[in-house]
């Protein structure tokens, strides 16, 4: 590790920013009727909070909240715009789960959403987490300036929708050869736009809230690009090489769907060599922070070398 | 009518809006990928456009504008507005004509979405419209001022989320008995929540642009509740007294699943007596505008007396 940052200190801190971000979403998450809202059906408000209480790194929020904190940006500001980044991730995985898209039983070794409930509750529930994101991106506690925040609201709606996330998920779909043959797949280009574009929204939102310079924000858009495209090279090679029981899901699916991934294009080897390559790129691109990026150099060694 | 506007001017004027809206949803629903965008792919830009473009009345939009028309607000940023609520509306019937949910086979006269591609496509298109949603209503064409436009922001996403839309879809679900006897049905609750609050949204969205007063504000809103109850009662009656040609839909569809609806609890002439208060009800409020609020008046009646 570069950073001055102990293993053990850093999971102490993840897990600090994953205990804060729970009371949080259990806050948004409450029966409370906001103004400008009629009722919050008990319904949908249970099964939002199946999915998204009680689980996960959060490293999305904690990506959030340290590439803030390089900037001094205070850090209840930065847990709320990383709730909302968050419920974005968990809505995405009722959907992705969903019968009709991945058909998944299991998710963080529990059954998923439409399994407890049914595919009409989980899709409303997944369109109701997506809609509460952007009320809470655009909350004054954020920041005083409501330009930043419009920024950030932006920002999220683009990593999330049909040119970043949503997107993604329909290139997923099409190189598994669910509409017929659609040509060989760019997994570089699915990774970016399925998984990484919400992981690059964490690592940049610290230069949006903390009105960074261009030269800084684009630090760490080009460390949150190779953070990303590290995280899926460990996805895919836990798939090949994990133990179901640590993952909480099985292992295996790649290959059981035939499916292209970085590695069955690079090899288990050439995958790994990858992922150093890209710790090395973000760690270049954090240098100008010196120590006060200490955290996301850790962070980025943690998503290349987790077991889940 | 009240309004010194004949019917034929009025279809006129909103038939302008449908089509000034249908050219801005083109545009925002084309392939160019925007900053902070990676790509659109190709198939669910297709799915997209194909359940946002080519008909429609646009009444939404049309609210949007009108309302804003009242405090003399630019009709090219109004017409914005009413383009990000457009679509929200239009992923609403995609989601809500999946097969997990209402299954419904036509709309608008033409095959739902899921039945031309599949659901998969449905779900990631209704998720990308109602995700670029939030995209088009922060841009910077709709007000100068940053935090005008992050409220319009925040009673959009109130207006779509688990208080307002998505909670009325789960509400309505349950009122068919989806989820076993979860007892006595509140109509007005429903409709309020899951058509009222998007065409309240369309009627307060002029005050938000204009920066109203807390008072012009209120009378929107009256107006606006007025509006969204008028609409549904009407679409009750419809389905009791329609033409399936006319509508574009089967009728008898809410006495087939036994619905409770505005017509079951007030009957044929209680539905018409409380449409025609209503209608007496949203005039009054807008009062205080005068002439300027002609168009808005002819909507209201517009909505209460149409036969599609």
């Amino acid at each position: 590790m570069t950073a001055g940052l102990s293993p053990a200190d850093f999971v102490k801190r993840l897990d600090a920013t994953a205990d804060d971000t729970e009371t949080l979403l259990a806050a948004l998450l409450s029966d409370e009727v906001l103004p400008d809202e009629i009722a919050r059906p008990k319904r949908v408000m249970e099964a939002m909070r199946y999915s998204s209480l009680g689980g996960g790194k959060r490293l999305r929020p904690f990506l959030v909240v340290e590439s803030a904190a390089v900037f001094g940006v205070d850090r209840k500001a930065a847990l709320l715009a990383g709730a909302a980044l968050e419920c974005i991730h968990c809505y995405s995985l009722i959907h992705d789960d969903l019968p009709a898209m991945d058909d998944s039983d299991l998710r963080r070794g529990r059954p998923t959403l439409h399994k407890v409930y049914d595919d009409a509750t989980a899709i409303l529930a997944g369109d109701g987490l997506l809609t509460l994101a952007f009320d809470i991106v655009t909350r004054d506690e954020i920041h005083r300036d409501p330009a930043v925040r419009l920024n950030l609201t932006r920002a999220l709606a683009r990593a999330a929708g049909i040119g970043g996330m949503v997107g993604g998920q329909m290139l997923d779909l099409a190189g598994e050869g669910r509409f017929g043959d659609t040509g060989p797949v760019d997994v570089a280009r699915v990774q970016q736009m399925k998984t990484g574009a919400l992981l690059r929204f964490g690592c940049i939102s610290g230069a949006i809230l903390g009105e960074a310079s261009a030269d800084d924000h684009r630090a760490l858009d080009i460390f949150g690009r190779a953070l990303g495209e590290a995280f899926q090279i460990a996805d895919d090679l836990l798939d090949v090489e994990g133990d179901a029981a640590t993952l909480g899901k099985e292992t295996g699916q790649d290959a059981a769907l035939g499916k292209t991934t970085f590695v069955t294009q690079l090899g288990v080897e050439g995958a790994r060599q990858r992922v150093r390559d890209l710790l090395a790129q973000g760690d270049k691109a954090l240098d100008r922070f010196g120590g006060r990026a200490d955290v996301l150099r850790a962070a980025a060694r943690f998503v290349a070398e987790r077991k889940n």
